[in-house]
């Protein structure tokens, strides 16, 4: 089984890892060494891809929304810089976000404002972010729902609010045609809260359906995080990614870690309280289903681990890559194991994969058939399941026993 | 602005409100007892319309499993008689739902049950469902989520999970085709979890997305739980509404009380520590929408209020179902004042209705002209939004102040 | 290391496994036929103590409440044959709980019951309990606050409720005393809610703080579910052990597994979702902490692994039995693992050691010395505490890495 | 009723409302400005109280640890002058916290940091806050939990962990004596998590038990923060009040609003998706326990509702302060209509006050008595009890209906 290819974007690697009560504390870094940090990790051979952010790149100007088509402009330069590097150091650039979170005028949402006159902003800030993403070859462009949302539902115009939203991602289809950008395709990202109290695409299925009435469905999907984003609203991480697979709509996933029903933990993958079942029942799955994408982290060092000081600002976000890797590869190594154990998938055969002829007439949907079928409700209802037997052996698997 | 009609299904009104901790305590009723009491609502004038599960008419006889079909069965002479005392009390049968969830035969799902001898038990079911709610006018068919989930990811078969669900529909889709049913469209009730530990259409945006990929997604709805299944994931009711009513797949609500993040409360409509805000907010959102739907209650008498004994048997059935109208035409009055009040109007104006050249131009989704379009940043920037200012303008409101 | 000494009680054997959607599944089992599953475990050698609610044992009739009195009494033959069945198989009664939650009576409230009416009938039901409970040779009384709780705050009468609850417990005291029963200690079952919306102890926090105002508080202690009660209200179960454990009031440990801000899950130890890390981490801690105290099992089959059927009621339930003694002895030696770990040791000493001079000072409390003794803010701000590092060395243990 | 004394601290009026995904937007105010701002409201006799961190007074310098005791100081100088204009407008200063969370030196915790130089560094922080709130003439210290506490919990000591939070509180209390201070109590301010993954005083319980074996318990109390840190914890704050009101341990309360089992909202009074009758129900409550505390507001504008610019700064926080305290006016005038209706009264006369007679004989506790006291099974058992009925009497109330 071949191991995952690995996105290490430059949003988790540059983060000084502040919090609502206390400011970042790892000293800044630039976009360049950001840059450098990350072609040392993929010379090292730990990762593939990254990933960015325009503001993670470049800073944004509202006063001066082309910067980046004039060839001279420090946002020109400093992207063939950035380009330049990447491609010496062999990482690939796979995606690029919009923020419309950071700025102060995006603080009631983005592309779903009310205000006409901030939608535009976003509109003109997603169109410059789509451009910079295809200079650097990117293959997706992702929407993350961020402050399109609300704390107060009589303050929104639920009757237009949706549509903002399709305006918005139908414009990054159509600019992508016109100019032939080099995107594959879109993903949307959801999120039940945070920074908002409430946004419009809490979860994988929002955001699913709403991709069936945009323009051209076929070019978006989801990237969820896992196991952040679902667990923030008590759902479970490897059903939003089960769900978003059996559509065809799972182009890539971003991984950390979550305790469920808090604020948005992003923990380094695996560490916390707890979630190693889980997170490791999603690589397994993603196995099974014989899933072809790649796994890009979405979380940042546990704000103790950070520290000021001008070594520390280099020295520790290396070992942060070092270590994320690292747990994804454990993951990634029990997972195949589990994918590998006779017995587990001999336990699963049992529970799955009986009596093939009445689920062929069922599958078929012919009514008569159906209705002339028969099953034995008493030998079936009184036939034990044994399904924490099953468990039981996963964990024993899981636990190295 | 139009008062609306509500239903009040057998289920409600039958409960003799078990807990995991406690039996029924409210002495069992009869379903032509049942039918007395909606019966006699109905003839009060405080409810139009009820809706059942068919194990809620009729008792489910797994070794007989067409016997509706007899016209000299119990099951049809029942039938009868249910359908002759609703219509002469006035009272439409307006929604069937098939109870995959009570019978031991269930306890790993019903259309999504692995054992394909079990998903033929439930087919053959919602059959017998649809054939019965057709006799007695349905206008929809409910598919509620129920036991179709899990408690442990690794025994789930994810590859074929969400196609088992599909199949199931369809076969309902087509039935009521073949047979020429009375239904108008079915629905899909989400739940993110309880009975199950996770449901496979945890949201609303689950059910949608589903809905999508099925053979006739014009006939399917989806009929939210609000305060409850929403809540229960915390989520909010409001924007479940307003998300399906975008897309017109609001077909009808269901109705009660809850407290977040909790298991399925099912408190009666504003009864609880909370919800007042929220659940009048939602019937002020369909008016302001111009919603023609219905809606049914879904909740059941808190524990604390049955006795048993058999006066109180019918005696606190009739007042549940006078507690809960009455609560819901509490809800319904705030609403439209809501709906009515010029200042709350005014201050929503400001927030939403500024510069709509630039929402037209972003509407119309020309880039050229969406790159020529200004939008001034400073001045947006600097503007104060003061939705708070809103929401106590509504609190003061909605406290008679 | 010594293994934990493990109790299975009544009230997990009989359990038929219904929930609020379906009812029991497995056939009935009367207390003697739990008796002797309960016992056979015992002389298997896998279980080594019991416990029970007074109903698990022997109905309750309100109308002869002192039937345990009477010698000739059903309620006393069926005492003495529990109990000699026990003796027998070598299986030690460790602790009653009164059920104050089953019967219709408590539907508001058992001991905190508004009603002083129904508070005489939980008195009364106590006594007796502690009556069965000695002539078993409990050690330990249980009060679980159960139905002692509310729905709506405007019905519960604040000013009261706290001291009924301190009343019903100082006559547990009291009574123990007075007729020279065998018990060493109460204790209090904290829950957040379920059966109630809210339930006046719903954390450990809360059960220790209503200790300290008890007649005799060193009489008093607390037995956490884990991870249950603490992960329906989002804690962690861990930190709740710790605190008990911190005033020595942890006299023993109710065990299971949950998802997090659902239901009671009630789910068999380390059969779920998630749950494994923590779970061990509570094993762990308690050997950290050299605790002497003894677990028992609080959880139930999965309600899909029951069946219905004579063979079943009994074969399935001692299955049950050999999974979660299984489950508990596959994590301790996990735990016995961590413990022995010198890795993790050195680690550990690392984050925590250092400095004794100075937290010495700290300890003696005395002002002077504090104001006069030294820390170098910048060396002590600016060195990495790595506690990533830290947890990716457990998380590799764990995973048997 | 009185009107309740209303505090108006400096960090909510100086917060320029950060996110972790968005910088502050008001632009800074400095000490002086807040202050200004602060006695501005209280000329205009909306507020009668402030109180305040030590940082947000004045800076803490690391390397000079006692700049307070240097009458020529900056410290010294600029807290004479917010001294003397506090008392010139008439407001009185309340209560100090120490600030253990904005500095990275305590990103590990403060005074439970296993690092005894950083809990060195944090007591003489306390020290000298208490010095400083004295000399303001403040009545209460607070100890906010803050970053006492864990996300791995492997990293913890926890054999040590609650001695260093009793030796840094006992500390508190010493100093306080010694040096003859005003201070007339001590709080403590628990919170389930955020800024940590979990706090080690997660609930009003814990605090509770723990104040209870520190030196002196009557010096110190709990100031819950509603409905913020008990609904984080999915837990009810009517409760939480109720809980320490019925142990004489609410010394103050703070004010705010929250969506359950979110991050830390922190929303302006009444102002959300919900929460209006969970907060005027804690209103009408300390009204009906004849608490004689005061109220703090803990909250802060919603984001959405700051701005940029220089003339924002001063007047959007001025207005803040009229919203808050118009929203706390609203929700006190709604629970006093509440606590003199005759028909609640009424209502709850009948559910609590039945049989005094029965509940003399509880409350004595003999257990003779207890035994010969009668209570009538049947009669009892089979009485309505009608809680729905008090809850739709109050929301009709709450409505203005």
């Amino acid at each position: 089984m071949e191991k995952r290819k690995l996105s290490m974007p430059y949003w988790c690697v540059g983060n000084p890892v502040g919090d609502p009560f206390g400011p970042g504390v790892l000293d800044h870094v630039t976009p360049l060494e950001v840059t450098d940090i990350i072609c040392g990790a993929g010379k090292d051979g730990i990762i593939d891809y990254t990933s960015a952010h325009d503001d993670d790149l470049v800073p944004w100007d509202p006063e001066n929304l082309e910067d980046d088509l004039d060839d001279k402009s420090e946002t020109s330069k400093n992207l063939r810089i950035i380009k330049d590097k990447l491609e010496r150091a062999g990482i690939q650039f796979k995606m690029i976000a919009c923020n419309l979170h950071s700025n102060a005028v995006f603080r009631n949402g983005g592309i779903a404002n009310p205000d006409p006159r901030i939608r535009l902003l976003a509109a003109r800030k997603v169109m410059r972010a789509l451009r910079i993403g295809s200079f650097l070859g990117a293959d997706y462009f992702t929407y993350w729902v961020a402050r399109d949302g609300f704390e107060t539902q009589f303050a929104v115009p639920w009757e237009r609010t949706y549509n903002y939203i399709k305006e918005g991602l139908n414009l990054v289809r159509r600019y992508v045609s016109e100019k032939n950008l080099t995107f594959k395709g879109g993903t949307i990202e959801h999120k039940p809260n945070e920074p908002r109290g409430e946004m419009f695409l809490p979860t994988v299925g929002h955001a699913l359906a709403l991709i069936m009435e945009l323009e051209d469905p076929d070019f978006w999907g989801v990237n969820p995080e896992v196991l952040q984003h679902d667990q923030m609203a008590g759902l479970t991480s490897v059903a939003a990614v089960a769900f978003a697979a059996s559509m065809g709509k799972l182009f890539f996933l971003h991984a950390g870690n979550q305790k469920p029903n808090q604020y948005d933990n992003d923990n380094p993958v695996l560490v916390g309280i707890d979630g190693i079942k889980e997170f490791i029942s999603i690589i397994y799955l993603l196995y099974r289903l014989n899933w072809k994408g790649y796994v890009e982290f979405d979380n940042h060092m546990l704000r103790t681990d950070t520290a000021p000081g001008a070594k520390n600002k280099i020295e520790l976000r290396r070992k942060y890559i070092e270590l994320v890797v690292d747990a994804y590869r454990v993951a990634e190594k029990k997972a195949i194991e589990l994918v590998q154990d006779r017995e587990i998938a001999d336990e699963q055969k049992r529970l799955w994969d009986s009596h093939p002829e009445i689920a062929a007439i069922l599958s078929k949907g012919d009514t008569d058939k159906i209705l002339n079928a028969k099953s034995d409700y008493r030998s079936v209802c009184e036939q034990p399941i044994e399904i924490g037997k099953l468990d039981m052996l996963v964990n024993k698997r899981l636990l190295g026993l």
